[in-house]
């Protein structure tokens, strides 16, 4: 069946708690939802989150390219889906998480015309996967009173914020660590560090035997050569998440061994990108985390699936949907606190 | 549905002619066919061509692995055909031939099942192809009459073997270049040369303006330095055949920028490695053929539905059903000449 329309909807969702992160802290997420409608009716969903700090994305820009992502694809038969990857291509650079949306779309109609669902598509490697959960940026009182929340939520592996104050970033994991007890941590510095503090603060936590399974873009993602000097210096996992929008970008980082890990997100990659980025990692043994902007659980979905299908991330960062206020749950799966069943 | 066994089945075909390589020479190809058969009664079909002279792979040897292929993947869904990829990757060394069968049959099978054409699984990027035909190695005169009656049965790519002697290579090539005006030549050495003497060759075919496509193999497949030496020097692409077999000899060769074109055959990579040197030579800005061992209709089916569907071959060298006799043609495509068309 050919695409026979496309419609963007604004949706704009509240935080429960202020979202604070390096540099940014933010009460709601603008998400554009996207339908891609086949000549028989059949519709297939996605969900673009864009960021203007990671992608220089504006929402109102990527609004109004409605009509002309529509006269790109339309007439495209849904089994040809390369097609349609190849053409959103071209928004690699400018409007990632439109293409994001605009792919995954394409194949949940695919997905329903066929019978199969999208993480079958992709080979069904897994039908569970397990997520993280996120604590932001906030007081150190505040910042543990909420790990133990969590942690006892049945969340085992907590996403901790940091990256504005080295020092108080070194008393807020140490308390943290200690008040959650068996937890794993993915410390997030989102660019916050130079290059010797972050090395400072890998050390740090190595020798106080902090649980830590990644450290994420400690300093500012165009320092390619100071990514790798961290990752040599470092004893535990260096991942790179801004630095990497492109499969282009992780050619480089792989090519010139800058990281242990690498954290996809379709909101900078779109599905295409993110395959090829998978193949790459894998063949050169570097790892791959998967993880998200803003999205509702029409985004979050989308990485779901192809986490599952593709069987390809030692760890997931799939939690903004539990972070927003949303009237209804959309998923195409099912989830108990950390666990996500597929269905 | 359910994989429940799997049957492998010896199959012998003839060649026309001789078919005359470097340092080989065949009358008959032995291949295994093999199928995966679903609780119901579904079959899938998929063909390993072994290469002793690429893989190290022993017919008799492939044929007895039958009964633990069956344990291997019996009881798996076709729907999470990624998990058979995943088991047969263990095959990569030692027997690529067999994987690559049984990765095809697995996706034939889930094919049937969903009504999607194997190359729709993919994506469907064309849905028609171009395939060069091989000249095998010969004396000038009969190589120039086979040329002439190949280039005017309509392919306007002829792939010509050479590398057992340069001098006469030479002369070889003038001749089938003056003689067959206004084709394109896929020169293949299979490793004939030493550096230098590839060096000479590609000098020579481009200053007598040679209408050359890619020059493949020129040396010895364990001389990654000596690849990337041949490749500064030329000013034709340089490909990788024999030095390429996994993704991890893609990624080596890439990596240290050795070549212009990877020929990826399913024979030496499976599916799944095929899949990930694709996304990485293209990433890398590698060109890409795909060419074949001796495969009889059935196998070609595998590269021709590959090929069609990720659209990403400069170049295919599709052309061993072609060569041998073969009583009944069963690919899911229809040809005429050079153009095949998928079904």
């Amino acid at each position: 069946m050919k695409i026979s329309d496309v419609k963007f909807e604004l949706k704009r969702y509240e935080y429960y708690e202020t979202f604070h992160i390096t540099g940014s802290s933010r009460n709601v997420a603008e998400n554009i939802e996207v339908k891609v409608f086949l000549d028989d009716g059949t519709e297939g969903i996605g969900e673009a989150s864009p960021s203007y700090r990671v992608n220089g994305e504006i929402i109102s820009s990527l609004f109004s390219l409605e009509s002309t992502v529509k006269e790109m694809i339309k007439g495209i038969d849904v089994r040809d889906y390369a097609k349609v990857f190849k053409i959103m291509d071209g928004l690699s650079k400018s409007a990632p998480s439109i293409k994001a949306a605009i792919q995954y779309a394409t194949l949940d109609a695919l997905s329903i015309e066929i019978g199969l669902p999208v993480y079958k598509i992709f080979g069904g490697s897994k039908d569970t996967i397990e997520t993280d959960k996120t604590i932001s940026i906030d007081t150190l009182e505040r910042m543990v009173q909420k790990s133990i929340e969590t942690f006892s939520q049945g969340f085992h592996t907590l996403k901790i914020k940091v990256g504005e104050s080295l020092k108080e970033d070194m008393e807020k994991i140490l308390a943290i660590s200690e008040a959650t007890k068996g937890a794993e941590y993915v410390i997030d510095a989102n660019q916050g560090y130079s290059p010797k503090e972050a090395i400072q603060f890998a050390n740090f936590l190595y020798e106080n035997k902090v649980n830590v399974k990644i450290f994420e873009q400690p300093i500012i993602w165009n320092d390619f050569e100071g990514l790798k000097f961290v990752r040599e210096a470092s004893p535990i996992s260096i991942a790179a998440d801004e630095s990497v929008r492109t499969k282009y970008d992780a050619y480089r980082l792989i090519k010139d061994d800058c990281v242990d890990f690498i954290n996809i997100k379709l909101m900078k990659s779109g599905i295409s990108d993110a395959l090829a980025i998978i193949e790459m990692a894998k063949t050169a043994n570097v790892g791959l985390m998967i993880g998200c902007m803003s999205e509702s659980s029409v985004g979050i979905n989308q990485s779901v699936h192809i986490a599952a299908g593709t069987g390809a991330f030692a760890h997931c960062d799939l939690d903004s949907h539990m972070l927003i206020k949303e009237e209804k749950f959309r998923g195409k799966f099912v989830q108990k606190g950390s666990t996500i069943n597929l269905l």
